[in-house]
């Protein structure tokens, strides 16, 4: 069974929400950041414990985590110490969890790099990978599917601005289809090719895309419709929603029969605390991380339902 | 002064060599390995000892280091703690390092690579980003160069046969100076138009581009020479030689007046005890680092002098 079967289910379950741990010192309640030391060990440890107060209250509402590396890695060794007892404690609740480390090295590197990501310390069951340098770049990844049930989500469109510069550049694409598009129907269009030869129970590939819900104009709004209906085998990873600017109807458009995606948000909930303190008068000084726990899963349940009222 | 300018000098002084520590447990003479566990710690501990030997005979060759840290995240918190390790020790020793590590991710992200791989524990001079998501993912790196003279290498052509799916595809880019072109060059354009606002005193910018040296056809020759007319302002970082098939007079190709380029090898050099032993008959087991070192010392020299000739 492939982990993309399993996130199906989730969805099926549960709902749409992908909670994003980004977590940054800045986003954790002052009274348990003056506990830290200010060096990165303490922040990395006061990061550790804000996400397990966050995963305890959110794993029955969540279809899977997003673990993005970067807000670790800035903190050296030590951050990469919380990151991996983050993954660590995430299995020990037996929830998905998705490294948003978005590779793409040459075949050899590539290998290294799964090994590194689908096994030991940093082992995850989905990780998040980069086309520009091809298709041999993402092979490497896939025999994993196959040894251990393991996918992937590879960028095909994503939620800034700056996919305009080469994502959504007019190509002409011999080998694909339709000879026109822009390059990321093309990087879809390969994508759900490979899709077809590891195709879950479900109807969606071991491997699926990110696609973001950021749609300005109508003309966006049909092309990104568009897109759920040309790449049906495969499931989307959709970033851009709450902080980034998407809202359900956007994010409704990626979905496909009530499930087909699963929708991240990471500040909306990781600084949900802060919002609800400003509604209730509440001194920010006062929070510690059972009330922003609370937050945090009063956002996602909202978020759920508002994305499963859009999606019907 | 950009670290981009001190690259400039360092190949005025020493020739265009980046010595690429893409070090892994299987380069090592046997006998060096049979003094470690078998498990990942001492593996990295093995891999920060040879790295350091080959340092040792291969500084006064090179022009700089480039670091693959996914062969280091392939041993975990361990094997990046030897990461560390082999950038300090180069710290040490003066010389420039870039850290390939392919980031491409939004703003707010990239910030925090930034940090990450621009100060603290692995800090380098220069990084590898992947221009995928758009220049907005390349802009937050930017500031770096202002602060601390940092530099990047953007991915724009690759050496790997996967560099015909996406990066070689034809695109309409109504922004380009030419509208028409391949992909590689809409995303050369753009770092070449970046690059002015940050030009060093040799005429290029802080950051420069990866363009591999692999021309298979006549048609790729003449297209690999156009790139480095048509980018003249970017330096460049040149993979793709040696065990990656690219020769001298390839790579030459991608030279400017005796400089605008350091090229890769990694595997030649870090494995070129082997070729050395197989050629005096010499059983591999009796093989240690510093008879492995030695070897590199001189497929190092024959390189640069190779490039150096066919530079000219």
């Amino acid at each position: 069974m492939y982990n993309m079967d399993k996130l199906f289910l989730a969805v099926e379950k549960r709902g749409h929400i992908c909670v994003g741990l980004d977590t940054t010192i800045d986003y954790i309640p002052e009274k348990e950041r003056a506990a830290s030391g200010g060096d990165a060990a303490s922040a990395a440890s006061s990061v550790l414990a804000y996400n397990k107060a966050i995963i305890d209250v959110t794993c029955d509402i969540a279809a899977c985590y997003k673990v993005q590396i970067a807000y670790y890695e800035e903190l050296g060794i030590a951050g990469l110490q919380s990151y991996a007892a983050t993954l660590e404690y995430l299995r020990g609740k037996g929830v998905l969890v998705i490294a948003d480390i978005k590779r793409g090295d040459i075949a050899d590197t590539a290998s290294r790099y799964a090994r590194a990501h689908f096994e030991g310390e940093f082992e995850a069951d989905f990780v998040t990978l980069n086309p520009y340098m091809g298709m041999d770049s993402i092979q490497p990844w896939l025999q994993w599917a196959d040894k251990k049930g393991k996918g992937a989500f590879v960028l095909v469109r994503t939620s800034n601005q700056g996919r305009r510069d080469f994502q959504e550049l007019e190509v002409s694409d011999a080998g694909a289809r339709s000879s026109n598009g822009r390059l990321f129907h093309s990087v879809g269009e390969k994508l759900s090719r490979l899709a077809c030869d590891r195709l879950g129970a479900h109807g969606y590939g071991a491997f699926g895309a990110v696609v973001g819900a950021d749609p300005q104009t109508l003309a966006e709004r049909e092309e990104t419709a568009a897109i759920r209906k040309q790449l049906k085998n495969l499931f989307f990873l959709i970033p851009g929603y709450g902080a980034q600017g998407g809202a359900a109807a956007d994010a409704a458009l990626l979905l496909h029969k009530g499930n087909g995606g699963v929708v991240n948000s990471s500040r909306a909930i990781l600084k949900a605390w802060q919002t609800m303190a400003e509604k209730e008068g509440r001194d920010f000084s006062s929070v510690d991380n059972a009330y922003a726990a609370a937050s945090a899963r009063v956002a996602a349940i909202e978020m759920r339902d508002a994305i499963l009222a859009a999606a019907r």
